[in-house]
């Protein structure tokens, strides 16, 4: 399997969500309006994937999940996002806001602030819908 | 009945959704963060009521109904509110826009932008959804 | 109080929901492209609204509730409504549906297919979502 | 005005959500198989009406709000409330737990919890989704 | 890779969603009372799928996707789908449209619809929601 | 393609729900406060999936998949999970849930009970959600 490949085994899944909301603009045609500066909610769904369950018979912590799920949009709430250096020449649509919070996300897993049962997890997918009718997707493994 | 009052009849609603995303800022200790330029996405829920159906046996043809309320939030769309100045000194909360999309709503309906039917339309109320778990709402009289 | 008017003493309310699929059309100007045979599915919200609750602790059987509701739409789905005797040269809008259903519903509490406890309900709101981003509404007194 | 009148004037409303898990039994033959000992989530909807904003322009601060609300569900979160001396004898109703929020939520506005600008709340809402498909609610003054 | 297969690689998603009604009937007996002219309302989702993001950090212009969207099922709204030539002897189920819809969904991405940077879209899933309790799906790879 | 992959081939799926309220409690630390008894309603989602339609156009008849979850869900509903003898020993989290009813369904489904055509099923995956902000998913293939 390809490093860039996601599990395609059978298996268990748990998803949390939480939100944040933010200020930003765009560079580019494409975005039309949304050149201008304006904001966005952000509903975000985290799921969590691995094959088999853990002793304790989960996929992870949902309390630990939710608590570093909001520590993670923490960061990014009530900001300004493009006065952040580390967002720089960036545009921060939705599907690249869901990349940015899945590499926090699974950095704290490998770092262990998921718990120890939480290094069994292979991939993860966030989800970020924007209003009712649009969002963004980021699904990869963690390495 | 006050012009305060909101009917309490029996009768008939129709209700249509649509989104607006802007930033905006807050002035007051109350605030806390949001006192930072951040930004929201609205789904907006507006209800119209009426005692009686019209001779379609419709409350407002929910078309024009949805024509009118994206009419209205395309001129906040994608907008700074602090920038605008008819919100100059004013809290942009979640409330507060429920209030003025009522007022810029009734005052389509009164100018007939909703049909000659939509004059028998009594109380208007709409509601803001900022997330998953909290709202805004303004609800009166067509007066 | 007005035989018309809805009650607005404190007060417990139960909702169930339910749904039914059918064809209709309809005729007038004002509907456009909705003069032409098509369909909806509607999603069915029928609250219940008394000032106290009964000697069990409750509004109404929420089981009974729904097995009436369900009774109730039953009559309905998979039907083409302009086919139906009892709605001839109607319109069946969302918001007429919606006073369709409350009479059926208020029928069948005052015939006690909801139990006796269920003759202390005041008023009943029927409300049907045609889709994520419209609905139609009756709301009134069981008398 | 009664007491127990809600206000039908024009004004604002603003709403959060949480939710909390509980274990409990029912008696009375109206239940059926929930006179066994069984559980639910609840998913809550606390709505605050008044007739105008404060002058921070806000009906009542949305974190505190969302404070006082899991404080008022945290004392009942993961409990058997068969066990609970303060439901002996009661049927914990969905309908009935609204009320038993209402009381405490409005008691935390009373005691300033939320805020001198929230004693200019008139009335609560309190709803309790126990499914995708049945809820509970209890709405009254903040007398 | 067989051309059958969805890619499994890690990657980005945006969702889009609109909804349309129409009337059809069934033929076969596991449909039941379904064999008769009857309707629905389907609310769509359609996700894009692809490894990267393009240079402006899109996966396609949300905007555009909307607009394609909308084009798409305007073709279907209000019409009885069993009197189009296209669905001519073929039970148009809600699995079946997810397909159809699939089908010109992507024929618009390969006639640059979308725009030039919708080329490197890989996958596109199409949901139909018949109702809150029932779906159809396809999904497959923009070949 | 090993026995624990689930099918990454083009296909079409359909879902449908229902929902069932129990009481249980957790072992170990991890666990927090949900270590007592308490309880849950579980909203649970079944997609069936297969890479071609059967001869009626259909993944699996809607209405027999609704009457199968159905059944399912009502050997677990209103029960107490810790007093079951199959749970013994076991922590019945949502995940835990979803695995279980994934074995019943696809057992189901194996012994004809969703109709001959629906051998065709490849693959099943079973969502709890336990409350508006988490859930538990076990998806696999048809073996």
């Amino acid at each position: 399997m390809n490093e860039r490949d996601v599990s395609n085994r059978a298996g268990y899944k748990v998803g949390v969500r939480d939100h944040f909301m933010i200020a930003h603009s765009f560079r580019g045609e494409v975005f039309g309006p949304a050149q201008k500066l304006h904001g966005a909610t952000y509903v975000v769904d985290v799921e969590f994937r691995r094959a088999d369950l853990d002793p304790d018979g989960i996929v992870v912590d949902i309390g630990r999940a939710c608590d570093v799920l909001k520590a993670t949009l923490g960061a990014l709430n009530y900001q300004n996002l493009d006065e952040l250096p580390e967002f720089a020449g960036q545009n921060t649509t939705t599907e690249f806001l869901a990349r940015t919070i899945f590499d926090r996300i699974t950095a704290a897993v490998r770092t262990g602030k998921l718990g120890p049962g939480a290094f069994g997890i292979e991939t993860v997918k966030v989800t970020l819908a924007e209003s009712h009718i649009a969002s963004g997707t980021y699904e990869g493994r963690l390495t």
